[in-house]
This record gives C-alpha cells, sequence and structure tokens, in this order.
C-alpha cells in the first residue's frame, strides 16, 4: 500500500472546523485564535531501523534529528517555533539512553527557545523505538509561506547543499533554517517548503499545490561533497528550503542576502501548464524517468 | 527501570520558558497566549500490547480509546477541546485496517467537535503498532483545574463506576466526562485528575501535588460489574473523573449534579500532613499496602 493512499483518506474524511487556516497537507497546520499570527501545528516520528540505525545512532543525535526535522517544518513555514511536546515508545532504551536523549533535545529546545511542556513515555514488546515530537509556534498572518502559493514566472530557490545526506552524517546534524526563513518569508516568498523526502518530490509538491509545472536547472543544484545528481533529487533528508520567488525580487534576494554560511541557489523557474510535472532544461520529465523521492511522507499529513 | 526516574530526569532537565503557565507533571500542559483562557496541550500513545491486544483488538476501537483518553485529559483541566494532530507508526496496518481507523477517529473527533489538523505515518520493521495522538483545547483561566489545588478538609468525589475495565471492555468504549467536568470546573472544583492508571495512584497523584493527605471510604467506591475493590483501587483504564470539592459546596453539588446517567460519588476527604499517603476509615495506608496502580504513566509528562 502506497502511503499517498493513506493520505488521500485523511484528506477525505478529516473534516476542518472554522479555527483551522491551513490543515493537512503542508508542512504545519495554522491555527487561526484571530489577532495578527497563526498558531503553528505539526508532528513528526522517528522510528529506529527507518529513520536512523537502531542501536547504532546514539541518542543524543536521535533527539536531535528529531528536534530539528521538526523545526524545520515550522520554518517552512515562515515561522518561529516556540512549545514542543514529547513521546518515546521503547523496549531498550534505559536510563543511560533517555539521559543522553533528554539532555540533547533541551540542548536543542535552549537553542531554539522552546519550551518542552509535556509527553509520554511508553514500553514497547518488540525491540522498537518510535519517537514523536509535536512543535508549535507563530507566523505572521501576513508572512506565511504555503506550497500552493507559487506562479508561473516565478524562479524556484534553494538554500544549502543537497544529496549524500546518509552517508555524510548530514541527516543527523544538519541545522533548521529558521533564520533564513525568516528573512524570506513575506518579503521574497510565500510559498516554501523544506526538502525532507527528495527534492524532486518536494519540489513536485508545491508544484501540485500550486497548480504549476516547474523547469528545473539540474547543473544549478549545488551538490553535498559526495553526492550524485540522482541523490542530490531523491534521496532527501536534506532539511533545506526551496521557496518561490517573484522575478522581480529575484535579484534583490541575491544582494540582500545576510548568511555567508548558507548557499542561496536559483535552480529553477515555475511554469504554468504541466502541473506537478518537472522538466529538465532539455525538456525531459524528470518526474517520470527518476525515483523522485521517499515514500515515508516524514511531512506534516502528507 | 522506573518510569518515574525518567520523570524526574524530565522535570529536572525541561526548561519552561514564560508562554508556560503550567509545565509536565498535570494532565495537560496549559500555554498563556494572554486574553481569558489557557491553551491547552497534551500527548498521549496507544503501544500494540501494552494498551490493546495486538491483533484481535479492532482498529476502530484503538482509534476511539486513543481519541477518548487524550479528551479525558482536557476534561481533567476544566477544559474543551479543538484540535489534535496524529501519528501511526505500523508494520502490518493495511488499507482495511487505516480505513477503519480513520472513520472511528473522525466520528469521535465530530462528536466532540475537534478538528484533526495534521499528522504522520511511518512504517516499522518489526509487528508493532503505536499511535500518537495529541490534542489541544481551552480553559478559562478561572476554571483550570489542577492537581496541586486540593486543600486539607476538601471532599474528594469521582464521577462513575470503578475496577474491571478490561475485562469488561470498559477501556475502548468509555466516554470521558467532558460536560461533567464544564459542570464543576471553577464552580465546584478547582483540583482534578482523570483515573487512568488506577484510582489509588491518581489519587495519591493528587495528595502528592497539593501536600496533602487523604483519607479514602473504601466501601463508598462504586463498582463496576465484576469489579472486586482491589481492582477497583489499581486495574486503572477508568477514565472517570476525581476531584477536590471544598465541604462548604459538598451539598449543593450534590443537589444540582445535572447527569442522571453519571453516578456522582462522595469517596474520601483531604487531610493535612501525610503528604501523599492514603488511608482508608480504620487508618490503614492503602499506599503502603496495595499495588497503587500502572507504571506505564499514560497521563501528560507523569
Amino acid at each position: 500500500m502506497k502511503e499517498k493512499e493513506i493520505h488521500q483518506m485523511i484528506y477525505r474524511t478529516f473534516q476542518q472546523g472554522r479555527g483551522v487556516a491551513v490543515g493537512p497537507g503542508d508542512d504545519c497546520a495554522a491555527l487561526d485564535f484571530g489577532g495578527s499570527r497563526y498558531f503553528l501545528a505539526a508532528t513528526d516520528q522517528l522510528v529506529s531501523d527507518v529513520h536512523y540505525i537502531h542501536g547504532r545512532t546514539p541518542a543524543a543525535a536521535i533527539a536531535k534529528k528529531l528536534f530539528n526535522r521538526n523545526v524545520s517544518d515550522i520554518a517552512a513555514m515562515g515561522g518561529t517555533p516556540e512549545f514542543a511536546l514529547l513521546t518515546v515508545a521503547s523496549h531498550s532504551a534505559d536510563k543511560k539512553w533517555y539521559s543522553a536523549f533528554i539532555k540533547s533535545i533541551q540542548r536543542e529546545a535552549s537553542r531554539w527557545n522552546v519550551s518542552i511542556c509535556g509527553g509520554d513515555i511508553s514500553s514497547v514488546k518488540k525491540d522498537v523505538t518510535v519517537c514523536t515530537l509535536t512543535i508549535n509556534g507563530w507566523v505572521d498572518k501576513n508572512k506565511i509561506c504555503l506550497r500552493a502559493n507559487a506562479k508561473p514566472g516565478d524562479f524556484l530557490y534553494a538554500t544549502g547543499l543537497f544529496g549524500n545526506s546518509f552517508k555524510s552524517g548530514h541527516h543527523l546534524s544538519f541545522s533548521p533554517r529558521i533564520e533564513a526563513a525568516q528573512f524570506i518569508a513575506g518579503k521574497f516568498t510565500g510559498a516554501m517548503i523544506d526538502v525532507s523526502d527528495g527534492l524532486l518530490i518536494d519540489a513536485q509538491r508545491l508544484a501540485l499545490a500550486s497548480g504549476v509545472g516547474l523547469v528545473l536547472d539540474t547543473a544549478g543544484i549545488p551538490l553535498r561533497k559526495g553526492a550524485s545528481l540522482k541523490s542530490a533529487l531523491s534521496e532527501g533528508e536534506d532539511y533545506e528550503l526551496i521557496f518561490a520567488v517573484p522575478s522581480s525580487k529575484s535579484a534583490m534576494l541575491q544582494k540582500k542576502w545576510p548568511f555567508k554560511n548558507i548557499r542561496l541557489s536559483r535552480i529553477g523557474e515555475f511554469i504554468s501548464g504541466g502541473k506537478g510535472k518537472i522538466y529538465d532544461l532539455e525538456k525531459n520529465e524528470l518526474t517520470a524517468t527518476q525515483k523522485t523521492g521517499f515514500d515515508h511522507f516524514d511531512d506534516q499529513g502528507n
């Protein structure tokens, strides 16, 4: 069974009340309590031997990844994280494991001024560990970035490097792009997603939600050390941001980009027609010929 | 390892920011966004073969239990649920399982006007299923019920019946006590908890947090069909409310109680001294001689 089918069931079945401005299908849900900001909510899991290597990845690294991939979902909406809830279900976790895990997750939380204000611990009968984090934050209503907001003619920009995330250890050590997101949200972009499952599949989600196609300048995709183009397109776990920038704002963005340590790359252009299809500069349809990404759908509700 | 030790680590390590009015250690966290209400947040897990029988408990029953035990945490604070996020990590769940699960959880959500606004689905390499729900809601600041608010001389009241929850199937079919909670919160009580792990252990949590002792009228505890006093004290999964009522309000509460189908029972009295200790009318210390309850600590952060 494809997880896509389950997500279709979810979209069809779950009914959203009036307080839900953005429901399942984006990186976070956005709740409207009145006022000038939306309250953001997302939840994500790390499962042993699916998202890390059981018995080999240290507890501190698992905690760091769990926390930061959730923060990355807040970044993708242009928001700021503030609260989190944590659950762990584990067979093998002992006092030492929990001690390292709890200290590590608090280290990350302190870095982003997030309060981990509740949670739940359970045992499991088989040797599996499942950790979940629910993250909450805020975004100004006029800065929120949604997958559906890309327009034909917008350029696709990316932060950082792509590919070879697993072998290089990037998937455990990355820093979520909160500051970059806050710099661009509202001012330079209204359409953003974080690349967790793969550049191609996450770019496709932007294009699909926006009802547009995308021409990708594959030679312009900045590669992580040791990465092939193929791994950059489909391996995922980059936790970089990709976002649509109106062509009129493109030069200004490049001029004003203040982050010396975060590479900014223009890697494509959205086009009308070919909804959800991604082409290279030679008009080959990449979404038809390439593995698009992981089907574990680790992003919120999708 | 006792889970209590992990919770002690959590209390010591997790730092709470200014927006957190109530952090780990109550049924929900309470967040203060200004205004007259707190935003409530709790998260809870259902793990196969820990909280239900894998392969035998139907998907619809698992979903119902997952949802309603989280709603019960909102009830315990005197609140109203409004939003939820869902995760499932499962090896064996197929399309049919997910279909029944998703429909059932939406049925419960509709009943309480809750929007399930996001979530995450993952696979697991071993035959285990872990479901989590994060629930959010609201409570008026002047109605919030905390474990720490019981006073010496207050009576302990309980809704419903206790014991034999597993065999009777009550743990899968119970109805969370939202209406009852809203009737009593602020008006008759400011100290409440829901009984998930066991009457004795949950009453002890009230007493400990409040710095008081408790004399329990064990003969006054209303038993579910087939229940022994022992099962009523320690089996848990009752999802009833127990709460402290000032003696001056006791007669009025009994007179005004509007719920014909929910039994209201006065089952004890808080005393000064003996912090966290529970005695019967003959002054036997029950917390020393009886199994107090499950150590799976399925309630929020405790």
